[in-house]
């Protein structure tokens, strides 16, 4: 009786065990995703990226708990383009998402293609609930200055949050500091497709985005789910919470990052409250490097050379962390190559799904690199500026065939005490006289020489330099450019809440009342 | 009887627990001392300070276990002064430490004045055995080439391995790569006091350096030590180990500096084999900033300006890290202003020792920096070139009297494909046409401008610059300058282990042997 009462516990046991592993295997089949993405925040602007004064906050912790990708390039260095090939996985060329205009302004009547499938979009077909907030800049309107075509609910997001569709800080900032005549009526915010503050108020709007990311992952709690949280910080660095404001060692810069890393430690909270942390792949990074020129209120690149607008790596290079407690070893380090246009075939990857095979992408599943720490091998990456091929990395070398002049806003004078004078770009536009042409091209090994200070010679590297050529071929044959997109602002398209006034604020609304009006 | 018997188990208990904590006060009093000296590695040189490339190692590991700090400033961006300044927490101007030629060089006939009290020969007042390994850099002969009156046996260190009286890696490669005759006879290894490698093979000294450190920490288990690991690396990297040589994805430095993170694993190790992990403060730093003018065999000092030789932030703030498990609480970062002088006082401290009354130092305890992560308040530190004031640090300012005209080694061409045609300093000699005199000084906030790009208006800050006139004046009044001691190099002080041939190599004799030999 005992032998045989032991038998059936046995039995039970080993059931509920498979029972558990099956369970388990399921949850991690289809794993939630929160993508969390930073505006313009350099390289060197972590603590855990080598900043000195930058307090250690929440992204600093994931870091720690997961995996710091050390060689994490971007698809472009300025805002549209590179958040376009990030959705997407192609580079910003074939979407047409590039062109004079720089990225989608307040009267663009343009976005992104419809045809082109983001990540939410691909997610969907797998049975993910999809969701954003916070900044979009992949276009506004089309037709009308309220029609919202090309807002993300009509990009595969399913659930959109407070969010604004470009940044313009430095033409919302009223106090005087920057503009005598601040352009406060382009300035912003939306609730899904509504405009719900004009003129935005940005110091509290990570709070409300805050909001919006918890009540979206409490809601799908259930379901599988994506969610872009896409930080208004640091991107001209002047607005910071009330709670952050005035308190980081760093000034205002660091002032921003505090901000955006309570939001990152909120998320992170509300995934370990509801029991979802063992099955949530969480990703960090920036859509690209510094905006330097803004001194103390731009970001810093580290010891790289360039930043925002430019094809040095001061531009491309960002942070890039992964998080995933129980999949993802804590404390690691990988100094593998990794592209933001990998995040979609990765994604895909990580849920078994597939990329479709009619469709051109520009990255690879790097499932392995993240979740084992493994290398990436021989890379080919791509540095555009506009549609013009600045830079090819291949391996650990950089070939440059076009550079812009190395830019020093201390010289330059532009940023009086530290407060910039101007909000510009140097190494914009690709062409003019600030660029240098380099015919045969400069080559680095950006491993040995991240910094970019000493050229090798080329021809003691004519092997590597043919291997390029090969792949430049490749990569040409492949492209179909698309026309360009950023092209025209046409001043009817400027949205306005409640005409002619263009002033209003319904942001007390909850977010349970403002999703029903949707 | 029960209950007699459970009260009997509980004050058996209660005195273990007494007993345990009185024993582990005990131990806690006098923890050992490990002091893990890196030579001219940058702020920017490690994985766990932002270095891309750079493999994540055993010196990460520490600091992931430990305390990071990221504003740890040396006494001086030479090796010489800031090894004698941290040694007596003494600003090098008052030690003689200082003149024109920089550092103790091959005929020097002086060393760190006798006078002066150094942390071991504080330490062993405390009943501390004390042990040193590695480069010394504070004097060698007196009277004869062969006295060794300056070396580390003469200030307080009781036992002394292998060691290098000062680094000139530059003179004794032979490889044809840097110099066409190099200098190989004023490249020798001592062990204590005895030449015992002439010419020194730095290929394989750090593993000569590991198993000293080893031996000593085995055999003074049972004391209270203090052991200093001063390594050959990374100065002018051009030598690592077999077992590194080649490995590193950023090239020779890499190498090097996995050479030196293996070595710091390896004492590590023994301590935790040992035991006496929960027993010993670990602390590692560098002497100063990187020697940039080398390129990629230089390090680099993330995103400040400068670098070994100069008075920017590049050329004083290093890696500064401390790890004593059960006592220092993992994963810490720490912005608190810690000095290098800081030393010698905080480690008396420690052991509940005090310095001398009737001597001033220049640092102060950060004894609760180090262990409880307090901030250092408002600190008045002075940054010395030679004997001339170039910029005092007040709170988060620092005000520069005198600059050294920044430097960019690629446009100065004296790098070929990232190899060094030259080994110079640009910021020396401390006067010159490359020195700007700044009258009145120029203001920076290195806390929110680390990279000293963004000048104040030093009119909107007249009371700050009074508290640092006034902080100069105290300064003033309490220095005393001793004569330069680095004024004269006597060619008959240049060593020779066995005349007139100077060549030999007793390396291989075990290290037991070699001691009792002494």
């Amino acid at each position: 009786m005992v032998v045989q009462c032991r038998v059936v516990y046995l039995v039970a046991i080993l059931l509920y065990c498979l029972f558990l592993q099956i369970k388990s295997r399921e949850v991690t089949n289809k794993p939630n995703i929160v993508l969390l993405m930073a505006d313009d925040l350099g390289y060197g602007d972590l603590s855990s990226y080598g900043h000195p004064t930058q307090e250690y906050g929440a992204i600093d912790t994931l870091a720690a708990e997961g995996i710091r990708f050390t060689q994490w390039l971007t698809a472009s260095s300025l805002c549209t383009p590179s958040r376009a090939a990030l959705l997407t996985g192609r580079l910003p060329v074939r979407l047409g998402v590039y062109g004079h205009l720089e990225v989608f302004r307040v009267g663009s009547q343009h976005g992104l293609p419809k045809d082109e499938i983001t990540i939410p979009e691909a997610l969907k077909k797998h049975g993910y609930k999809t969701g954003m907030v916070g900044k979009w800049h992949l276009g506004m309107n089309e037709f009308h200055n309220d029609d919202g075509r090309h807002l993300p609910i009509h990009h595969g997001f399913d659930t959109v949050g407070y969010n604004i569709p470009f940044t313009n800080h430095w033409q919302c900032d009223d106090t005087g500091v920057h503009l005598e005549h601040p352009l406060r009526s382009i300035c912003f915010l939306y609730y899904n497709t509504t405009i719900v503050q004009q003129p935005v108020k940005l110091q509290q709007l990570t709070s409300l985005l805050v909001l919006d990311a918890k009540a979206f992952i409490h809601e799908n709690q259930d379901h599988p789910f994506f969610f872009y949280f896409s930080f208004i910080n640091v991107h001209d660095a002047m607005f910071a919470g009330d709670k952050f404001k005035g308190k980081s060692k760093r000034g205002i810069y660091g002032d921003c990052v505090n901000d955006m890393s309570w939001a990152v430690g909120e998320v992170i909270d509300t995934l370990k409250q509801l029991s979802l942390e063992n099955n949530t792949l969480v990703l960090f990074t920036s859509d690209h490097g510094p905006h330097t020129e803004l001194c103390n209120e731009g970001g810093v690149a580290g010891s790289f050379k360039g930043g925002k607008g430019s094809t040095w790596e001061g531009g491309f290079r960002v942070p890039g962390i992964a998080w995933w407690p129980g999949t993802i070893k804590p404390g690691q380090t990988s100094t593998a190559v990794i592209s933001s246009l990998d995040l979609y075939p990765t994604i895909l990857d990580m849920i078994n799904g597939s990329v479709s095979d009619d469709v051109t992408y520009d990255g690879q599943s790097v499932k392995d690199a993240i979740l084992e720490n493994t290398d990436t091998g021989t890379r080919v990456l791509f540095y555009y500026c506009s549609d013009r091929l600045n830079a090819v990395r291949y391996g650990p070398y950089k070939f440059h065939f076009f550079t812009c002049e190395e830019y020093n806003p201390a010289i330059h004078k532009v940023c009086k005490h530290g407060v910039p004078q101007e909000n510009f770009y140097q190494c914009l536009p690709c062409d003019g006289k600030s660029i240098k042409v380099h015919d045969p091209p400069i080559m680095f090994n950006v491993e040995q020489d991240p910094s970019e200070l000493y050229p090798l010679d080329i021809n003691r590297h004519s092997d590597i330099l043919e291997k390029v050529v090969e792949a430049l071929l490749s990569h040409k044959e492949t492209l179909t450019v698309r026309p360009s997109l950023l092209v025209t602002s046409i001043p009817s398209l400027h949205p306005c809440c409640n005409p002619p006034y263009c002033t209003c604020d319904k942001t007390k609304l909850s977010w349970q009342t403002c999703d029903a009006k949707q």
